[in-house]
């Protein structure tokens, strides 16, 4: 179960090995691709053939698909696959459990099971809340997700959502050390998906709602919070807008333009989009146009989708119609959750002075930085390689660290916006500049200073059960304990 | 969320501390109870006072409650609770997330996340089975429970139950390195326990049932073996079971019996009675009789519970009728899985030569050792302060090691009676003798042992979807791969 540094290996062949074939010859084919072999397993052997994973090492710059190659010119030897590091680092799983308390002897058997742990079991008994302390509830946080929206690929369902669940269990653990576990659910069903993580929440100290496609993951999200009293975090909604608000607020400072003021439009209006819209209303942005691949949703317009419904009521209050290139007229910020391309050079021409563009599809933005080089004041995507990548990690794993740390009952608005802040404030004023206006998701401050305000918020707007663990701004409100 | 190794820190005292009162006092009472402060953590404060917690060592021998009395008689101070190294071990959970590959930099991140994680998915999507190679599936367990009948406690919810199963999730790493995961559920209905474990399964590689009340724990187990296609064990049952009769193997070679000679009287009929009933007619044993509160199950009779109605078909041969006193007249084997003391001397006079006594009844067996001294051949208990310890850590591990490694879609009678053997030949036959049929739990050939027989079992019996990772006594049946 263990697994080497993921680069020290470069690949592994699985071959079935028919019985004529000689292993001599197998490893001669890798020596001559500039390779090595490091281990042979048997994972099968039958009448005819064998089933062998060949673990190699290449030299570095030597190519894979040329060993692969060279292995099939071998008498007898068919490759059945290739796992190159990416698939190697994934062998047997990339998250395990592990003992905060040794077990060595009878003595610890009777701390951490029977006959002591009964005490324990009947002080939670006696009062479920401390549960909470006692148990990882504490500490830990379910990653849910239907495998009805995963990355870019759809719906492609529970099994193979999985690997991204465990992955950002890791983020979890690696950027603010919560404990968390990937829950796949076999079903798609809107009620179901509900009441299963409601029965299985007394194991978690939080919800994060992970990949679930619109619009049923806005009442799956609305029902969880209305009815389990742990925090429930829809990430693909408010981990993109959180930090898309945190990449805003500082490029507004740099366009010298307030929030007030500005006018926004909003390219797709699915999870990410819609909540995008409401934490730009919340900080008070006045005018927002949301456009999807029909065109611009209009005000007062009837729409069957009650998201749709939902966006037709409370935006676009100059109520244009037509498309993005009528949207875009004059608009101050793009912000774009929908497809490749679909922003031209012509359409940031027509935004006001010192257009900021967020292109956040991904993996092809709404418009790629180099296009649009020369046209806009401040641009941002979601991608790594290219400055200010609007990226949920600065978020998710700050956000339910404070969360936990005072057991909040709920996130709320105020305290994603304080998240937003806080995240804009890692980047320091003086450094400020269009091309750097979000911190980098290893700057060792982001996941405190996100904790730390989300913390207050809390504590603030009174779903803290706990005392923050930071010094508070102003008068707190208490939970007696 | 680090801890100090339990037995290091004796005790934590949470005091409110009154703002008029002196930590030197408090530092001082410690001091006098043979204790010294080691820590003082504020966990909230309020107008008139403050909570902390008072982590305190003491000398050997120390009195904690004497600290605790100490603290008492300080103006201002009240001791809100005194958590001992049981509850210290507790506090923040037992167990945590580990990442089994580096997070170090952002290649690391585009391996086990965006955008490398999503070939994996694909790889997923187009051959759902290979879950079980590249996450978490391969090597996990769900630790399920209902808290319907957790320990003795009873009917203590799932909160309360949470610590029982992180324990048993610890006991699963620590001695297979499985890797395991506590879910309790908020239900005890038992079409929801089985429609919610099926739609979480995509997560876990095997399912453990644990603590679930009879006659509902049958139902369960049964419908989820039939719809799952991973391993599921209820150990309450089959754990017993398995270990109970290799406890028996042993015995039986002592007294020089024959399984299909022997009469079994089985006192009590609930999870555990009713599954070391089937393991002992699977292993050919002819004469059972059971015996619940009421009396002796009689064959023919009508019986409301569906479990005691099977009982009723499918043992007492003879037809016996009565108590305990009438079941027992001539039997070679007493297994108690009933209360405390219900065995009597004279029940054990009225046996067959050489009596087997398995009085496994916990914390007080059916009968206590010293008494049944002299009495009974062979005697065995649940408790660990006794030879012969029917302990069920002897086969859930390795039961699980040995199906997760064959990719069993079932465990299954054989592998059960497989285990048990396995479990048996861990004592030396040279060494056999009356204080010693059963390994300790300790003993690092067990896990090895269960899991080689299981392996070999499930390849047999058609269940495994891999070969054995050990050496097969005869032809196997092979899954193409």
């Amino acid at each position: 179960m263990t697994l080497t540094r993921a680069d020290q290996v470069q690949a592994m062949f699985r071959i079935r090995l028919h019985k004529n074939a000689s292993m001599g010859e197998v490893h001669g084919a890798v020596v001559s691709a500039g390779g090595e072999v490091v281990a042979v397993e048997t994972r099968a052997t039958a009448e005819a053939y064998s089933i062998r994973d060949i673990t190699v090492s290449m030299e570095p710059g030597a190519d894979v698909a040329a060993a692969a190659a060279a292995l099939r010119q071998v008498p007898g030897v068919d490759v059945i696959e290739t796992l190159d590091r990416v698939f190697l680092a994934h062998l047997g799983g990339k998250i395990a459990t592990h003992l905060k308390v040794p077990v060595v002897d009878r003595a610890d058997l009777s701390v951490v099971y029977t006959p002591g742990v009964a005490r324990v079991c009947e002080a939670i008994r006696d009062r479920p809340e401390r549960a909470f302390e006692f148990t990882v509830r504490t500490n830990t946080v379910a990653v849910v997700s239907d495998g009805s929206a995963v990355l870019g690929l759809g719906n492609i369902g529970p099994q193979a959502a999985l690997p991204v669940m465990e992955g950002k269990a890791m983020l979890f653990k690696r950027f603010a050390d919560v404990d968390a576990f990937p829950i796949c659910l076999a079903t798609q069903d809107v009620d179901e998906i509900v009441e299963t993580v409601e029965r299985i929440a007394p194991s978690f100290g939080g919800i994060n709602l992970e990949d679930i496609s619109s619009p049923r993951c806005f009442e799956i999200e609305e029902r969880l919070r209305r009815r389990l009293d742990i925090p429930v975090f829809h990430d693909d909604q408010h981990g993109t807008a959180v930090v898309m608000m945190a990449g805003l607020l500082n490029a507004l400072k740099i366009v010298g333009k307030r929030m007030e003021d500005i006018s926004v439009v909003m390219a797709g209006v699915g999870a990410a989009g819609v909540a995008c819209t409401k934490i730009l209303l919340a900080a008070g942005v006045g005018h927002i146009v949301g456009v999807d691949r029909v065109g611009i949703i209009e005000r007062g317009r009837h729409y069957d989708n009650p998201v749709k419904m939902w966006y037709a009521e409370n935006t676009n209050f100059e109520n244009r119609r037509g498309t993005l290139e009528d949207a875009i007229r004059g608009a101050d910020v793009f912000i774009g959750v929908s497809g490749p391309g679909i922003l031209t050079v012509d359409h940031v021409k027509q935004m006001a002075r010192d257009p900021i563009v967020f292109a956040m599809a991904n993996p092809i933005p709404e418009i790629l930085p180099e296009v649009a080089a020369g046209h806009v004041r401040v641009m941002a995507t979601g991608r790594s390689d290219y400055p200010n990548q609007i990226n949920n990690v600065l978020c998710f794993p700050g956000m339910f660290r404070g969360a936990l740390d005072v057991r909040a009952r709920d996130i709320n608005e105020e305290m994603k916006m304080a998240a937003a802040e806080a995240i804009a404030a890692c980047v320091p004023e003086d450094q400020l500049a269009e091309d750097y206006i979000i911190p980098s998701p290893f700057d060792p401050n982001v996941v405190p200073a996100v904790s730390a305000a989300v913390q207050r918020a809390a504590v603030k707007t009174g779903v803290a059960t706990l005392p923050a663990k930071v010094p508070l701004d102003d008068e707190p409100i208490y939970t007696e304990i």
